[in-house]
């Protein structure tokens, strides 16, 4: 193997797949990147045998071939490299490569190529096209109301239900539930019901590029998989059955108050800072009346208390809520205003963005003395 | 006690004096922020007995008064306030203060100010005047080579040697030792020789505007205080005596070789990812022929061989340094070139800017087998 390239080119690859490096030091070669230089393009790869993702950079090849390199050392070198012209050529004394550039040489040890694990071909039986902004969208408004409680894994994943030309996304941690609706571009299967990896999700996240018209999904029961013209991540998909989220969405209510989500946000961390609870969460009151909502948090350094102007419908109301969990909704809601609706201090609220129904994020309340 | 400020005269005070806060959780008061509101200033203070931080901030005193509230919260709290007209009011039921702004109000308790140790006026017996931007300078380029081992207390500051209109500071951790010469304005006193903590002087490096002309610096055998027209920051001295460093300084030299300052240190920095040794510092080989600088370093994953080219004169060598103490000195040293002049592999290498006299870093060098 020999291949010509420039540091971005090298930044590149290794920026895209370097999460899935493994770092349970169980298997070397998984701590490494795999490198293959065939037609021009030099392939990326990295795999911790739950997640695995590829990718391939128009590069300068001089000779194909393949070899594994040590991540950390590979990519904190390609870091400080000066921007200029990089020639990398397999060693095989070292069974490693030599890595070029002004008046300098790197010797780097790895592992055959051969030796890494493929990353599978996906006998798909289904295959579906969204819009790159739209899937990365729907990711962020449902991936951190996820789990991180390892023993229940259905709830560290998000559900994808596909109706039709419909997808629903829908996570839980059992304090709250989201629910995420989008439509999707070309679609072989009626219906569809896959959990996947909050982790993978976040990998999708962060990789695809928003100037990416579309990303396809294929799969099959086992497995997923989200494609680019240059990038592919695939994953596993989490067993278990979803719970029905349908059923716990309640269609009526008793109040709707209509507030501005930057200034309810702000408030809500304000508040946040008198912490009641031990771990650190608040239990932020909010008092419905008159067309005001009154925000109030107290501890034993003090207390907070702020007054919202809202549009308002129905019965005043009084009831609490954990700061945390309104803050990360509020974050994540991409309007100007939010509809919250209530039905009694004891039943879940429901915050959905002003201007649209394709996003509904239910709430338990907080039981206070 | 009675004010109106902005967000931002608050948060110039807090930022001020917020390292000077005590996180020991011995005397609750110290994690404490002091205000007093008196003469349209509110004075911030803070201590933690080693070293204490004063400012005024101008506002609008509708009552005179003092109050202690806890940093972190205060901090917090203005940290995340609107920007708008913030009324603060002592409250006396609470011990505390109401914090005001558009419909919200926040009650945070606090400390009598009368409890607050007072940050003492010095009764000095020398005075001193240094331009800001000198002193700032100075202390960026000594403070990075004390020592953080408390058993051996006057490594962890730096001597500050005055003699006539000369400042000369020094600071050494038993690997490395640095002098940085600069020029006095005013001063009383011929002859000087304090040691100053580390602590202290970061503090005056991070809290000294540089738009401010000049810093006085007054104080006595125990205790020295650095002074603009809003901010003093007073702290003890080390007591002990500093070593005599003009007996170390070689004044000759074998090998003398001029690199580029930048080169050299994106060099190393690539050179220094191939750490030999188990505490993640790594061995730099430099090797000095032919005009030309090869600096190498290997490790089990493999090496880094550059070449750089020099201006040189006197004995070819090889010697060998620790990267860590290589770079740090590089990053701080103001000048497109360096000199570095050595005496033989197992003397030590001094490293000067290519332009001046005032600075002088005293590096000793590895022995390698």
């Amino acid at each position: 193997m020999k291949i010509v390239a420039t540091k971005e080119n090298l930044l590149e690859g290794i920026n895209t797949v370097q999460k899935a490096v493994s770092h349970k030091n169980t298997i070397p070669i998984l701590e490494g990147i795999y490198l293959k230089a065939k037609n021009n393009f030099l392939y990326f790869a990295a795999t911790d045998l739950e997640i695995g993702i590829e990718c391939k950079v128009q590069v300068n090849v001089i000779e194909e071939g393949e070899i594994v390199l040590p991540a950390r050392h590979f990519s904190d070198l390609v870091r400080k490299l000066p921007n200029t012209k990089i020639t990398i050529t397999y060693l095989s004394d070292i069974l490693g490569v030599s890595i070029e550039y002004n008046e300098a040489q790197v010797h780097l040890k790895g592992w055959p190529g051969e030796e890494f694990p493929k990353i599978p071909d996906l006998e798909g039986n289904f295959q579906l096209e969204l819009h790159t902004s739209l899937l990365k969208n729907m990711i962020k408004q449902t991936l951190f109301a996820t789990s991180a409680d390892e023993n229940r894994p259905i709830f560290t994943g998000v559900l994808f239900e596909i109706n039709d030309n419909q997808l629903s996304m829908v996570s839980t941690d059992t304090h709250r539930l989201v629910l995420r609706i989008g439509k999707i571009n070309n679609n072989t299967e009626r219906n569809l019901n896959l959990i996947i990896p909050g982790k993978t999700l976040s990998e999708v996240h962060r990789i695809m590029k928003d100037d990416e018209d579309s990303i396809k999904i294929t799969g099959n029961n086992n497995q997923i998989a989200f494609q680019t013209q240059d990038t592919r991540i695939i994953s596993r998909i989490i067993e278990g059955k979803f719970p029905d989220y349908n059923q716990v969405i309640p269609t009526s209510y008793k109040t709707l108050i209509k507030v501005k989500t930057k200034d309810f946000q702000e408030t809500i961390e304000r508040a946040n800072l008198f912490s009641s609870e031990k771990d650190g969460t608040s239990i932020i009151k909010l008092s419905v009346k008159d067309s005001l909502l009154a925000v109030l948090s107290q501890s034993e350094m003090g207390k907070v208390e702020e007054k919202l102007p809202i549009y308002f419908e129905g019965d005043n109301i009084e009831i609490a809520f954990n700061a945390k969990y309104l803050l990360e909704v509020l974050k994540v809601i991409d309007s100007e205003d939010i509809n919250m609706t209530l039905s009694g201090p004891l039943n879940p609220g429901i915050i959905r963005p002003g201007n649209h129904n394709n996003y509904t994020y239910l709430l338990l309340p907080l039981r206070t003395v």
